[in-house]
């Protein structure tokens, strides 16, 4: 009983802070898709929506009546079993359905879970509501990062909010913790929620290797800037370079410069850049171009893996080596779940630990975030390694 | 006296019909732009402002001050000797300017006119103010179309009003005018208003043609359909078959193939295709090829004018054969206001006439309309033209 | 019999001549596509080969053998009405067939003809032959332009040839002819070869405007070029405008800027800029831009073919203001040979005169060459025109 | 002494093989490319030919006159770091240098080759004649696939040579052979050439897996075609999935089915497809989904090189499961060499083994081949891995 109350609490919580992270909104900055990767926060509102009523309502709830024959359709993100979906560039163009009738349909689908689980609840049940409401822990860090890309690529440069702070100085003076070599091992290993990615727990073997204790800060990247990182082609991989001229890249994403000074674009406004705070806002090419510059490099997730309780984590998604790929063992859940990690396993590379714009325990040790290279919105940054 | 009270007067009623105009919308309808060609519905509100402050309070109103630094920017179209402006692509990425703040912004500018008008009017500014209202009612006919892509592009299909009335029957038993060769004169010769490109009034020689009396019907045009035209490549410009095959285009806009029964998404909603009401959301390549398929061929933009006090005409803008090219002795005005119109001289085709979403008395029989080949969202049609 | 042996024999002169033009080519020469427009020269000397075999000895020579199966599907360009053929970007990706496989098939076509010819004359075969010679002509015009492109674009800017000359210089102290305003007639009207977009032959009335009697130079378009020309918006077409700044262009094509002097590349090698030649390989948009420039204009076809007889004219295509469209009454032939000319009567812009790529014979006054507005790899150049 | 002489006669033979292989084609065959990643073969003659001039004779070679002043822009493939070069795409459209100016260019360069390293060999001359011989042997390969493409893309599919044989049959009664789980060495230890990428030996723990001995053939692959492979979603990853369906893709490339038979093109032409020879011409993509079919997977990397002395290889290039990475230790040679291999480490999938287009020598077990998961023109093809 201890446990179902718990589950719904959380369920309930997690509805009403999606809310509450739109709450500083406009109804127009709802709506707008800038670029194909940041979708419109009526649609995370809508699509997180749509998974708790595609999966569990619609299956389960006897004579449960859609709240809307299309939304289906319209919320869908990427489920090709599940049937016909908007494509995703497509989402930005739809003004319908209208915000206020996107929160009707939160009401709706909510207060119908409620019921449903308060008396059907099973443990085939609890784990749809479990994933499900992870699933919608994963939106509210997007809304954020969305939110920020529609703000900032707006010329009138609006405000988010006053309070949230994203930049937080580190202490500069860094060390390197030496881990030894041997075998570590690797992946989830309690009972508690995990994606299935973090599954098949198993044993790596590690080099010795020396891992800084802190991330890299924005004065040692303006370094970077500074000494031509962006203009010496031998510090970066080829399809980096490539990125770097046909999208004249000379700074991270929401810097400004401006009579020669740096300014960042935060969810506060435009700032002068502060020093002291962990770069972000990086693709993983400029994070393996900065560690080159530096003779260093980025540590693979496993180097991170076994050396993160040496440090402290979590102000920024922190880009490794290592390729996104299925552990041993690896299986897809059946179903259109199992849509869900194994079909995004090529081209896109781990980040580790966890950021600002991160939920209340949403992320953990073992937590494998994913992002193809050339991606910056999100809060990530970096972390160096080196010989030891 | 009169005449500033009445354009002043015009003036009121041009704003005010623009908001009238936009009175159903959901605050969501004003920001989204489903194609390049259509834009958001507060970007024509905002950039019809925008015309006004630029060209008359901004150089002529002494100690006037803009209702925002950013929204020349912002709101500017095309205007490239005025300075930067937000790629035309980008205008559905932009959530601010609010809608409300555009409808601030309109009353500021509205009454700063209003206040200076009345003070300072001169033939100078007459004209300027002239402009300023016939560029107004262009956007207001764009104003309607775009919000017909908005809605018709939306999976929900949502209607726009219940009285706005698209499609009215003709009389079918049409007839064809027999125009005899000989000089005609084209162009415009009274003292009203008109665009440039109208003027430099000259005669044309026409050969003998014959006229039909009406617009071409949905009935006709879906024989040509079901006679297979879509599918004849002969009956097709090289470039329009290019275009119905990698657009896979089979019928015109917004018609709606259910169970073998056609409809049409209207601003009224969606509706039973309605047989003897004309032809419209079609390419300049399809009038081309149901023409073709008929036999006869397209008017010259000559030939319309030359008849046009025959027949009926002011519900479909009409393709005609003409390509957008120069009256002789076009001159372009000096400065910005001379990118109006002779800058789009090039890869366009006439259209002749009106339609039911031009606002009243913005057209005459000179008027000269335009639009490349392959766009389909405006109002338009075709008129047949045979041997005599 | 007469008729016919003067037909036979420049059947063979024009199948000869096509050889000729190639004579100076290396194999790897035939073979490359470097843009769309610009086809492998062995394509020309199999498409128009095949021309002959398809519409002459395929449907009229009794037990006729294609000289190979697949050559059709190879050689068509596009007639769409004929069957499958090679995508047009795909020519320049075709090794085989071979150079020396193609003069085989050049050989067995001609000598074909020539036997067939001889016994089954009729005037059915004799137009058939005509417009297949004509069809070829066409080709050697573009053969050697598409040469100096293919050789042009090389980074080693090979010689094509010690003895062909492009430039010749004009007389610079050239004079405008007044041409009075009425009627005049346009359009074919003699008894020879002409193409179907010349019938039709009928009055157009013109106003009084006058016509220079000599060719835009090097050195008028260079002062255009140093005066900021292509800096300035505001003498350009909107699409213009967007062309020379997507493509960064910055003077003619093959022009060279080398130590602040201008060569250009010509089919005798890299040469000094020779300014009192005609201007050439220049677009459409540069033309108008360069008259606006000038406060004077292009001609339109009718005020050039009006005019014609009192200027020299055949060393450069000249540009017009004239969109390529029907004549009045045009219609196409029926079947394939109607694809010749029709179906591009849709953004494209008349050129009017001839160049010294043109072969002997091939123009009149009365031709109709055509091309898209951006497009400058042909021998093209300017007129220019203004008020009486 | 010894060594040396084996070095050049090594460097010789590498030079005339890389003729051979080219004896067949016809002129024209040496210039095309097909697609991007096709370069045509008089380049590939070139280029290897540049390698030993850049690298070796201009900076070593005391007066060495080049060739040509032009060659180093015109046949440098990617490095940077030595200045401007011909972008891949525009490679096919080089008509110049003839093909028989690059065999003059390859005798050039060998005679002074042979000559200056008959008297002025050292150990750092020694490394870099090597390296070059190696390169060459790579491009070697990349000749034989670039030619299949080129003469397989062709509509008359010429053959290449009667006496190439690409497949031979496989034992299909195969067998998994067990790895139990332990630290394996990875990398290379010996003191003979190798690439960078492959140094850096070191320690990796697997986990136990059975993989079997023999390729996946033609008959498994027709198999999961037949059972509708290419129409199942949940089979393939999500980009995978969009590569199927924006390219139609349905069977290897070279498939051709013809009146429901399936055809292979071959360099010997086109063949019925041989049931019980391997499959090759696939993508990354395609060999997870058949893996995903059958409810294997395939191995990394680790697992391949750990398991490889138990089974034999070397017909086809093995895709694995595993990114190409850095090796721990992975550093990148100093200056232009160091762009070899490092800067391509991202979004590249590594394969194993060898095919039957590697020439003799040129592969060894810790051989790391890698390409990006959606080519498919090199002879790749899978073998699978289960759980023991």
């Amino acid at each position: 009983m201890k446990i179902i109350d718990n589950l719904l609490s959380t369920f309930l919580q997690t509805r009403s802070h999606s809310e509450e992270i739109c709450a500083p909104l406009q109804i127009e900055d709802y709506v707008v898709q800038p670029i194909e990767d940041v979708s419109p926060p009526k649609w995370h509102l809508g699509h997180t929506t749509w998974f708790f009523e595609e999966f569990i309502l619609a299956p389960y709830a006897k004579g449960y009546i859609r709240f809307h024959p299309d939304f289906a359709f319209v919320f869908n993100s990427y489920y090709e079993s599940i049937g016909k979906r908007v494509v995703r560039t497509n989402r930005g163009n739809l003004s319908r359905p209208t915000v206020s009738e996107v929160y009707e349909y939160r009401d709706y689908v909510t207060s119908h879970i409620q019921s449903f689980f308060e008396e059907h609840n099973s443990e085939k049940i609890e784990k749809l509501l479990e994933i499900g409401i992870h699933h919608e822990k994963q939106h509210q860090e997007l809304l954020l990062t969305d939110i920020k890309f529609i703000l900032g690529n707006n010329p009138l440069l609006p405000k988010y909010s006053d309070t949230f702070t994203e930049n937080e100085d580190v202490d500069e003076t860094g060390e390197y913790v030496v881990m030894e070599e041997g075998l570590y091992s690797i992946g989830f290993r309690d009972n508690d929620f995990c994606y299935d990615n973090e599954l098949g727990a198993h044993k790596v073997f590690l080099q010795t290797y020396a891992i800084s204790n802190k991330l890299v800060t924005n004065r040692e990247y303006l370094d970077f800037i500074n000494n031509k990182g962006y203009e010496n082609n031998l510090l970066w991989h080829a399809e980096g370079w490539d990125w770097v001229l046909s999208n004249t890249i000379s700074a991270p994403q929401y810097w400004h410069k401006i009579d020669d000074m740096y300014y960042q674009y935060t969810l506060g406004g435009l700032q002068p850049l502060q020093l002291s705070a962990p770069v972000t806002h990086i693709s993983y090419y400029e994070a393996f171009a900065f560690a080159q510059w530096r003779g260093e490099r980025l540590p693979t997730e496993f180097e991170w893996e076994a050396a993160q309780s040496f440090f402290t984590w979590g102000k920024r998604w922190e880009w490794t080596e290592s390729a996104y790929l299925p552990y041993p063992d690896y299986a897809k859940a059946p179903g259109a779940l199992g849509e869900y990690n194994g079909k995004f396993m090529v081209n896109q590379k781990v980040l580790r630990g966890g950021s600002i714009a991160t939920p209340n325990k949403h992320t953990r040790p073992t937590y494998r975030n994913f992002f193809h290279p050339q991606l910056r919105w999100q809060f990530n940054g970096l972390r160096l390694v080196k010989k030891a």
